[in-house]
């Protein structure tokens, strides 16, 4: 996978973006100039975003930036783009979760191009944090599907336990543009301070990438990860890419 | 692919039905029955009927009885039943076909089966018989995806030909429970006796499978076809499908 | 409202079931037998179930049938039949509730009928009878549309308790086909026992309606109601309701 | 309704906008900015764009800018935005129309407001103005629901005529931002020059509003309409909303 330099002993760290989140008529983020700023992009799969034609376009600014392709899927709700949590029976949410990532699957391959990664999206992602019996669907799932596809997810999380323990390749995953909270997590998106600027999500990033680790509250909390997402739908997203990528450089 | 013997020369005819068109609480058809009676199956693949748990469970059936699996993709409009014509753009309806087949793919590669065929449902299948540009979609978005599915449609159709001129595999579909007009075509579904019960849906797959030809009105029309249809969604599905299998016999 | 003579003291007490619960090509239940033998109908929206056409010819059958008209939001989720929790904000459900209310008016008010009630459906229900912060968006929508609604929800509910609130008319509801837990809950639909059959449901009707109490493993418990619920969309529905009808008489 | 003085004899003209249109996370057009600008709005459903909380958010906002609130109903296919012909059977578009509609007057009524008008949209607009049935369904709809709605379309259309012969008021549109063509039509979307920047808009609304004709190529064809529509939904919409304002005063 193609990759950014974090540092001065060379360290090269992944850096990925959520991207493919347009559906229909509605635009969203501005993946023609985010794509080529990033290593690897999460493809939204049709179910909480994006729409098969749009996947098809995604695939292709991949393969045109040199960007490993991954399928992000979501619940099976788009009116709340996959951020509520939904009480799926573990049986619907294991043939959705199949039948998404396949259909990213069969579009990059009738592009020419391969899926690399999977990594859940919202609240399918936070719960799976944290819920090993929901983490287990979604590692089951992939492995099912394609036991070399990666799984990426919180550091330490329930989720890339369950992917070890289903045999995946698994990847830890940063935050460069959200805030940590003392205790590791993430900051709450609805809280103040909690989405970082350009220039502050780029020190994250180095931080986050030479030192492994962030700075949280007065203190430093250790971040260690295998790639950096940036948010791909705020209205400083390319920027952020920009100064991110300057930073690590 | 599994047959059925269709007559004194020992010639093998291939019995399909559509299957997998629950929705959510909403069954549909008999598929435990219906499918351990016929040689191969069109799963839908969840933009007109169906959704991903009920298309795992339909593989499952599928192989049990030992079925080939075929995806059986419609315009996306789950209250119209893929029955209404919607006018989608080319790289729309593509990207969808793409993403519809790529499911069943998915999920059956996920229960350890291979997907045969393609066969499209509804407005999609009738309007490809004769609208060559919209063949031409269908068979290029199989053919971009796997080259070695088969493509089924209607004897003489613009599909199978833009099936053929694509490299892929055709295979003619006549109907054992369809009445025929005397031009060759399907009586509609709207008009009186369109629909055969058990008896005359026998008959005429005895009369397809071994004499190549159906009767209709006054005269016989020929009916030159590799598979033949049982429609799985009426209430004598079973029965009918019990009757041309005796008869076939 | 019409209503069924329920005892020896000449007690009238209204029979309701859930209907217009077909979507698209899917039927669901057996409205045009079933609502003759009801007092009150309980109408999906649209969003868990239903659709416009059929929320038209479902009104027609109650306005035939004499049965006053209510309408039944839930979830917005078609393929989780509204049983699955979903974590709207309140403000979305709020304006949803007023959406799917909205529609059953207007289609009513097209077919000359009024709209007399308002029954949250499955899972919406369920947590509404002890979320007092669900209970007062669902009892707030439904004032602000028409305060002359009535509620319809279990007694003792937080549901009713916040449309008392609300200033709205409620009327408690109790279950002929489902059996009680001995500290007054419904048996979990999942559990043996939990739906009863024509005959147990008649005699429990005529428990409640004469006897204000059910049997409840070797107990009575008391239910207080204005209403019993049918539900219509089991095998024996039909069956239930003129079970239950014979009953009351 | 609160209008623009239209010139010299003090003529009155209506400018109407298209609102309301994004769904779930997905913003679409400026309607803070914009609805303040005109005297009527058209408020997406939520069938083809729209959500039940984005309708009430409209609805705030027209009543705070004193705009006169409509419907603006279509085809319910959210992928495609209403643009795609869908071939619905007449009961079906009917009773979809009637929940549309009711959507939107409820809404409105839960804010205290009242709805005005009702126009159709895109695909569904573009057939009623030369499809007899399809405009009969139409109208027949929006006068079973309340015969007091104004109906909005194409002067000369079927549309108008079918409205008319339902019972209705009827008002014709006239476009300030779309190109017309020497017959009257307005250009294809498709082609160039079919969408006006802001000072061509204001010239072409100052000529439909004072002398009753738009600019055609080398000629001037004749357009006699009640109000004028600005499209809410490109990069320029508001400045081309200013700007016909500065014009038209």
């Amino acid at each position: 996978m193609a990759s950014v330099d974090g540092g001065p002993a060379g360290r090269q760290i992944d850096l990925n973006a959520d991207v493919g989140e347009s559906f229909g008529p509605w635009p969203m983020g501005d993946d023609e100039r985010l794509i080529p700023l990033v290593s690897s992009v999460n493809i939204a799969c049709g179910a909480h975003a994006g729409d098969p034609a749009t996947i098809a376009r995604t695939v292709r600014l991949a393969l045109a930036g040199g960007a490993a392709i991954g399928a992000h899927p979501g619940y099976p709700d788009l009116a709340g783009f996959g951020r509520r949590d939904l009480d799926m029976a573990a049986e619907d949410l294991e043939a959705s979760l199949i039948a998404q990532v396949g259909a990213v699957l069969a579009i990059a391959r009738s592009e020419g191009a391969a899926v690399h990664h999977v990594k859940p999206h919202g609240a399918l992602y936070n719960r799976a944090a944290r819920d090993a019996g929901l983490a287990t669907t979604i590692a089951t799932a992939i492995a099912r599907l394609d036991a070399g596809l990666v799984l990426v997810g919180l550091p330490g999380s329930a989720l890339l336990e369950a992917g070890r323990a289903a045999g995946l390749t698994v990847r830890a995953e940063g935050f460069a543009d959200r805030a940590y909270e003392p205790e590791g997590s993430l900051r709450d998106r609805r809280l103040d301070g909690a989405i970082l600027g350009p220039k502050a999500a780029a020190d994250q990033a180095v931080s986050i990438a030479r030192d492994r680790f962030a700075i949280a509250g007065a203190g430093h909390i250790p971040v260690e990860v295998d790639t950096i997402c940036l948010h791909g739908d705020g209205p400083d997203a390319v920027a952020t890419a920009v100064a991110i990528r300057a930073a690590l450089a």
